[in-house]
C-alpha cells in the first residue's frame, strides 16, 4: 500500500491559504487547541490521511460504527476582508516511527504546497514540570522576521528553552516546511506537563486569533480550563500527601503525556 | 524479495464470497473461532500467505518436516439456497510491527477484492479481566445499518466497549476494508483474557452460523469448552491462594495473550 | 544503497552443488560447524556479503586493518567421484531485525539458485539448558523423504523438539527454500547453551560428513571439544556453589548465547 | 520523501579532496574535533544533508529561529603548496537505526566520490573506562600501508583495542569506503567515557595536522582542554566519595556517552 494515503473529500481553491497543525503531545495543549479552532471556524472536512505510520488501530463511535486511525485536514474560508482562508490539521496520533513522523510531514507539506500554502503555525505544549498559574506563551520560527512579529504579539523567545529543541510534528513542520521555501511559527502554550491542559491551549489560541486576525470565541474553552482549574487545585491539596496517592489521581484527571 | 508473497494453490470463481477472518489475538478466541469454522465448513486451501512481516520462523510438524510461518486463505462453496460462499482467512501470527500489520490486511483486501468480496467479518476476543460465565458478543461494524442487523442478532453494541478501540488485524480490516467500500463487521467474544477461551469463539460462532445462514456442528468446541471450564473452576479455587502460585497454573493453562 | 550486496570474489560453475549454512546462533554450534568445515574442505572465498540489515560494523584484524560485517560464501569442488561440489554460508551475524532475517536469507537463495542449488543443509544448536554428555543430532526437514534419509544416519526427529519451532536464519532457509523448490534438512547439535560449543558442533559434522560423503578431519574441533569438556567439568563443580558466583565463572566460559 | 535529501549550496571543483568525518560518539571527540577543524581551517558550507534516519527535531538558535537536525559538509582549499583540499562531514546525530547507518554513510560516500575523493579520515573516541592523563591515538585502517603510514606518525596499532570492533559512522565510512575504492583510516583518541573530552579531540587533531601536512592552531581547544582538566580533577577527588554522589557530578560534566 501506499505509505500514506490521502483521501480527498472536495477539490478546493484556497487564496493564499494558512496551514495550522494540532497533534497530541505535551499536555495534548497542541490537539486540544486545533481542535477547538476548527470548530470555532466551522472548518469543513476537505481530506482524511491514512498511514501505516499510524497505529493499526480503529476506534468505535458512540453508535457501533469504526473509524480507522488518521490525521484530517479541514479548511475554512477567510469571511471577512483581512482574513485568509485557513487549513487545519488535526489527528489522533503522531507517526510511530522517526521515519514515520518524516515521511507523513513531508506528504501533508507537499498537499499544502499544491493548495498554495506559504505560511505555516503549528501548536504545542511546553512541559514546566510544575503548575502554571498564567501559562505564556513561547515561540519558534522559520526566520527572524517571523520572531520580530510574534515577539509583537506578546509570544516569548528565550535564549534557554526549549532547550533540547522541540521534538515530533510540531517542529518538523517548521524545519521540512523551510525546505518547501514555507515562513513558519511553532506556538507552545506553557503547561504542567501533567494531564490535559485546556488553559495552555487557550493562551496559544489567544495568540493565534490575533495572527489570523480572526475573532475566537474561547468561552467553551474557557469553562473546561475553569473545571481543570479546580482538579488542579485538587492536585496541588494533594502534593502535600503520599507519593503513592497521586499515580490514582493523575489517573482521574485523563493523564497523556 | 515481495514484502507479502502470496502462493495460489487453485484459481476459482467465487460467487459474492464472504470473507471470515481469525488471527491469534486476546484469548485466542478469533483464531480458535476460524480454525473451527474453518473445518466445519470443510475449506479448502486456496493461498498461503508468507511475508517478512512475520517471524523468521518454521514449525517442525509431527513428521519431521517443516512449514514457515503463514497466513492460509481457505473458500467453501455455499452448499445450499441461502449459503454464499465463503473465505476463510487464518494463520500463525499478526504483523509484527505496526507497517506490517497495515501491509498484510492490505495485501489480503486487494487479493479478497479480486475474488469479488465485498463484506468480512473479523472474529475477535475482548478481554473483561475476570472470569466470564455467559460470554456475550460485542461488535463494532462499517456502517449503522450493520450495526442494527448485528443487534437482531443479539451483538451487544456498548457505547463505553472497547473504549481504546480495535487493535490490530480485526480492526484493521474493518478501517481499511471501508477503503475498498466493503461493509465489515468485528465480532467480539467476551473472554477473561486469561487463557486460550473456546467458550469465546463458541458464541461468537453461534453469532456468525447465523449471518452466514450455515449451520454450524459446534460439539467438537463445546467438549473443549467444558474441558477449560473445569480448568476454569479449578482457577476460581486458586483465586483464594496465594498470587505466587497463580502464575504457575496460568502456563498450565496454555496462556497465549 | 541495495539492501543486499553481493562482491563476487570469482565467477564459478559448480557441479549440482549443495549449500550448507552456519550463521551464529544456540551455543554458537552452526557457525563453530560451517566455519571448520570450511577450513576442512578447503573452502575457497566466492562470494562477500555486505547488508544494512547486518550491524554497523567493522572488525579490527591483528595486522591493524579492518573488515567490515558481512556474510561470507565459500565453495569446494568435490574430489572424488562421490563427492559433489560445496556451497558454504559463513558470517559474523544473523540479520538483526525479522524483515532483515528474510531480506537475507532470500537474496541468498536467489544467488544459490542461479549456482544450481537444489539442496541445502543448516547447521544450529539445540539448547537443553542442562550439560549434555554425549549430544544428539536433532533434524528437521523439507519432507518425508529427508527426514528417512536422516534418521538412517542416526539424526533424532522428536515429536516435541523442537516445540516452539527454529527461529532465525536455520530455519528460514528451509521455509524459503522450499518456494524455490530446494530439499532441506536442519541439523540441530544437542548443547547445554551456556556457552560456545564445540562438541555440538562435532555431532553436526559427523552426521554431515556421511551425508555429504566426505571424509572430515575433526581432530582439531576435538581438541577444543576436550578443552571445553574441561571447562564444562568446572562448571559442575560449580554447580553446588552459590548461584551469585555462577555468573561469573559462564563469562569465563565465553558466553555467546 | 527521499531518504537522504542533500541540499547543495555551492557548485565546487576540488582538487584530489580528503574527507574527514567526525559525528557524535564516545566523548564527543569525533564532533569535538571535526567541529574545530571546520572552524581552523575556515571551511565554507558546501551541502546540507537531512535524512529521515535522523532524529525528528529542530533546534531553536539563540534568535529563535530554528534548523531542522542534520549532516553539514565544508569544504576548504589547499592554500598552501603540499595541502590538499579539504571536506569536512559534521553532524547532530548518528543514524538512529542500523539501516539508517549504512543509508546515510553510502550516500555521503557515493557524493563524496562524485567530488573525487579517494581517501577518508574519521575521527572518533576511545572509552577506558578510566581517566586518561595522555591521551593516545589508536588507529584502524584500510590497508597495510595505510597502518604503517599511521605508526610513523605515532598512531598505536593493538592487538587487543578496539576488541569489538568500531560501531557506528566511523567504521562504517571505512568498510563501505572499501566498496567505493577508497583508502581510510580511523583515528580514535583514548578518554574516560565519562564527559565530552576536548584532551581527546586535541589528540586526534595533532595526528591529522601530520596527516593533512597543515598547520592547525589548536589554542582555543587547548584552553577547552584544561578547563575539564580542572573538572577532571575534581572528578577524581570524588572517587574516594559514595557513589550515589557520582552520579550528580556525571551530569555536571556534560556527560554524553
Amino acid at each position: 500500500m501506499e505509505d500514506v494515503v490521502i483521501q480527498w473529500q472536495e477539490k478546493v481553491s484556497l487564496k493564499d491559504p494558512i496551514l495550522v497543525e494540532g497533534l497530541p503531545g505535551v499536555g495534548n495543549v497542541g490537539k486540544l487547541a486545533a481542535d477547538y479552532l476548527k470548530d470555532a471556524v466551522k472548518g469543513l472536512p476537505l481530506a482524511t490521511i491514512y498511514s501505516k505510520y499510524l497505529p493499526p488501530q480503529v476506534y468505535v463511535n458512540e453508535d457501533g460504527t469504526i473509524r480507522l486511525v488518521s490525521h484530517e485536514l479541514y479548511y475554512a474560508r477567510g469571511a471577512r476582508a483581512r482574513e485568509r482562508d485557513l487549513l487545519i490539521l488535526v489527528g489522533d496520533y503522531q507517526g510511530l516511527s522517526p521515519e514515520g513522523q518524516y515521511e507523513l510531514t513531508d506528504r501533508v507539506l507537499k498537499a499544502a504546497r499544491e493548495l498554495g500554502v506559504r505560511e505555516l503555525y503549528t501548536l504545542a505544549g511546553f512541559a514546566q514540570g510544575h503548575m502554571v498559574d498564567a501559562p505564556r506563551v513561547l515561540g519558534a520560527a522559520s526566520s527572524p522576521a517571523r520572531v520580530e512579529a510574534m515577539k509583537a504579539l506578546g509570544v516569548v523567545f528565550s535564549r534557554t528553552d526549549p532547550g533540547g529543541g522541540l521534538l515530533g510534528a510540531s517542529g518538523l513542520f517548521l524545519g521540512l516546511g523551510r525546505l518547501y521555501g514555507m515562513e513558519s511559527v511553532c506556538l507552545m502554550g506553557e503547561t504542567s506537563g501533567y494531564f490535559v491542559d485546556p488553559r495552555g491551549a487557550e493562551a496559544v489560541l489567544k495568540v493565534l486569533s490575533r495572527v489570523l486576525q480572526r475573532e475566537l470565541d474561547l468561552s467553551a474553552l474557557e469553562g473546561k480550563a475553569r473545571e481543570i482549574d479546580r482538579i488542579a487545585a485538587k492536585f496541588r491539596e494533594m502534593e502535600g500527601k503520599s507519593p503513592t496517592e497521586l499515580p490514582q489521581a493523575r489517573e482521574d484527571l485523563g493523564y497523556i503525556g
